[in-house]
């Protein structure tokens, strides 16, 4: 059995757990009540000298960073649906991987933790780079129903989540409406699971 | 005949080539004069709207994105050596590579700047960052040569350039032995070449 070290609000937490929904895998969860690493055990900062969850314990390995994550379910768990290996397909997975640890990380969810006044910073600078993120996606959603490939991709699971959110980084939707029907289709996948569970 | 969009100064341009020379594949080179989108032209940013090199056009496409052009290049030119497609050892690439998107990029490359005058921003913190990507690169090196496998592959390429330079980011590299030896088994590749050029 695998062990999902996390925390709940992180939003490269989700993803992974999003990831194991979609692909009907079994895992075990130890929860940390704060993402930093002093609230960490030495223990797991011996495995991990990074300090940060997501990490996956597998095969007797820790792996840590959600994208590493990401790309090791989908390989060990699903043909090539997910993440193919060919070197064209793959690289247009990785350059969607790159935009949610990027803009999409310092922009939006920087954003939306400013305001949440979870850390300093300059809103409008992070949502200027949220709002690069957000073109770039829209440019390519206009053309496509998925990020990276005819079908969902571990691009998708890594961009959705502060997409989806994107107007708690004080960034309305209404002026991408392909992006709308994007994250609609996401929520339609077989098995998906929401961020912060509902009520009812 | 591939094209690789760059700038001289940008670090994820310099991967690009090293990886280029390591493999001993032939490319052209767009060089940009700035790495700031405002300076590309429409025509460029209508195939890379996310306005930043590298931009590697290859096949009929353009692929942005340092990590994924290095994937893109370790597919297409090479068997697995540089990027096996094994869920676990791919994973191990990936975590690399993130480190070098993240901490180094945001810590040791945001210090360099700040000290050059070329960014704004809180110079204790990007060293603070900075330090923890060195603490977990020299924990990695001390038991193991390179950084994802036995042999090279393009985790070592993507954290390499910034690592080396550390001092330029205040940063000395005495309190890290197994690096400087690893910063060496780099430079000592065949086919290796420098980021800026030395004279003679």
């Amino acid at each position: 059995m695998m062990t999902l070290f996390e925390h709940p609000g992180s939003s490269n937490c989700y993803k992974i757990r999003l990831m194991f929904a979609l692909l009907g895998v079994d895992y075990a969860c130890v929860t940390f009540e704060h993402a930093k690493s002093h609230n960490r055990s030495s223990e797991f900062l011996k495995q991990n000298p990074r300090g940060l969850v997501p990490v996956l314990e597998a095969e007797g390995n820790y792996i840590w960073d959600s994208t590493a994550i990401l790309v090791y379910l989908a390989r060990r768990f699903d043909g090539e649906s997910w993440l193919s290996v060919d070197g064209l397909a793959m690289s247009r997975v990785m350059q969607w991987l790159a935009l949610s640890q990027s803009e999409i990380l310092h922009g939006l969810m920087a954003a939306r933790h400013i305001i949440l006044g979870k850390r300093r910073g300059v809103l409008e600078d992070a949502q200027g780079l949220g709002r690069v993120a957000l073109g770039v996606l829209e440019d390519r959603l206009q053309r496509n129903n998925w990020l990276a490939s005819e079908g969902p991709t571990i691009a998708d699971i890594a961009c959705y989540p502060h997409v989806s959110r994107a107007p708690e980084s004080g960034i309305p939707l209404d002026a991408y409406p392909a992006m709308r029907r994007w994250i609609a289709r996401v929520e339609e996948l077989p098995g998906w699971v929401p961020w912060t569970p509902r009520a009812g």
